[in-house]
């Protein structure tokens, strides 16, 4: 497998680097090389047993040695977030659905010179439905965005199905949950908090919850949402048929829950979060649903989620120690 | 209301700009002036009570001059239709999609510099859904296309609905069943054989039926067509939130149900429909979904559906005579 991360820089495509160095192969298949791809050249991970290639480009004029002949795996991480693209709509559209478009043009290319149809593995968003806090969505449920963001990611799972139907490309779409933990900062990201009242205790920091303890999100954790990119980057893409777009199997979870999860893991630090209704933040993050019933995704090998507990756990091994020498903090 | 309509020279767009003319206003608001844009510059209505500007152009190269300052209502039906959008991918992407994104583009400037947020009345299509001969789709039921023409319609469906929550204009996306009966002649649409299995009878032509007599399609007359467009353009959109598509009342109806129509209108003229079995044209046309329960456009108004025979009286009054005509027949 010759593979392509579009986005390579971000926290996810870093850790799926990582993953797939260290692996050396997706499956029963090798890896022959990786092409890691972001605005910043992106790190390479340490001792990879295939080439790696890192290139600095935008997404809005994808050269070509993004997506080079031989290359049989793109996993399409690249995006304007939620916030960004509800500020700057021209750069959320022309990122998040242009760009999308020049991958879709840059597979046919391969695909039209000879080469096999390159498996997409785009990475669409829970933040492409609405329903809010009652909603438990069927594998079926149509996708009615309330932000912009959600609205191009929609449009762009509609143009790779198209494409996959075509043969100009294999694509495979996942509505990634809301990822919790994030490591790093905050950010002005609606959902920031949702990391934030989990990581900051861990840091020894207080912060805000803007919603009710009863608010209730639809979640995956890193490492889960790893898994499920390295399984949609080599399953049989037959039984998808026409419908190219997937729910995994996240974890619903109310911020009682999760602040329960922490004061097990360190006693004290339930403490550390403040009430701080915000009535701007509750009205963005009550328009997404909070549960969904994913069978198909579920019977088509994706595996389910780890009770909040282990993704406490997790970020603790995983993040816990870099977030911390990042952020200047002594444990 | 200063009216465009994009696609003024088709069929629909012709009735549509006689009946704009002939009543000189839309519900209770005056009609102020009528642009007609088209490749080719179009016909305008005989003796409008109102300024009517035609201009032939591409909406590939979208003019500022087709959406003018002052414009309240866009009636956009111009597109590359399904055949040609399979056959040429480009061509359906640039004017199904960025074309659509064109016109959001000169809405949100007429908005920027002060104007109202124009009424925008967008023709998607029952060919955005799969589903097939059993299928009843509800109001929720999921766009899973089954051709690019489809793909590019529930895209541009999304960015619209996206531009209406932004306030750049307020969209209503209509899917629109197969028209029937079409005046004119038979084209290389896979839907073709609906309309001439009907049409040419009437003219006294031999023609193919490609698909068995129990074959069902959803369907819409002209006049209804033209009855939804209208009040799609002056409703009030205030009820349809987030959700700016609807599926409007059309009619199901078997071939063998058609057939019985026009024997009943014109006895004998039903054995000049031969069945002529067309393999390709099935595999076609048995993905598109032959029913609907359209609640929520009946709910908001739409008009529902007319009996089939009156459907085939309203194209032997509106329709048979210049048909006749323009394929050089006698009567």
């Amino acid at each position: 497998m010759q593979i392509t991360i579009l986005g390579a820089g971000g926290f996810l495509g870093r850790k799926l680097a990582h993953r797939l160095a260290r692996q050396g192969s997706v499956g029963t298949n090798k890896i022959t090389g990786l092409t890691l791809f972001d605005l910043a050249e992106p790190p390479a991970p340490a001792n990879p047993p295939f080439p790696v290639t890192t290139l600095a480009g935008n997404l809005t004029s994808l050269p070509a040695a993004a997506i080079p002949p031989g290359t049989t795996t793109v996993i399409h991480l690249a995006a304007v977030v939620s916030a960004q693209a509800e500020a700057d709509y021209d750069l959320g559209l022309d990122v998040n659905l242009h760009g999308t478009l020049r991958v879709i043009a840059a597979c046919r290319r391969l695909t039209e010179a000879g080469g096999t149809p390159p498996r997409v593995v785009f990475t669409s968003s829970v933040a492409s439905f609405s329903g809010g806090q009652t909603a438990v969505l069927a594998d079926d449920a149509r996708q009615i965005p309330a932000n912009s963001y959600g609205a191009e990611k929609a449009a762009a799972e509609l143009l790779l199905a198209d494409a996959s139907r075509r043969g100009f490309l294999d694509a495979v779409s996942l509505r990634l949950p809301t990822i919790v933990v994030r490591p790093g900062r905050p950010n002005r990201a609606a959902s920031s908090f949702l990391s934030a009242i989990l990581r900051e205790p861990l840091l020894g920091l207080a912060t805000d919850l803007p919603v009710p303890e009863t608010f209730a999100a639809w979640l995956a954790s890193p490492r889960r949402a790893v898994e499920w990119l390295i399984h949609a980057a080599w399953m049989d893409t037959a039984p998808l048929g026409l419908d190219r777009s997937l729910n995994p199997p996240g974890l619903r979870a109310t911020v009682a829950e999760m602040l329960t999860a922490l004061e097990t893991v360190r006693p004290g630090a339930r403490a550390l979060v403040r009430a701080a209704p915000d009535p701007d933040i509750a009205a963005i993050v009550n328009t997404w649903p909070a549960a969904f019933a994913p069978k198909r995704a579920t019977a088509l090998g994706f595996s389910t989620h780890e009770p909040l507990i282990d993704l406490l756990r997790a970020f603790i091994a995983d993040d816990l120690p870099a977030t911390r020498a990042e952020r200047g903090l002594t444990a």
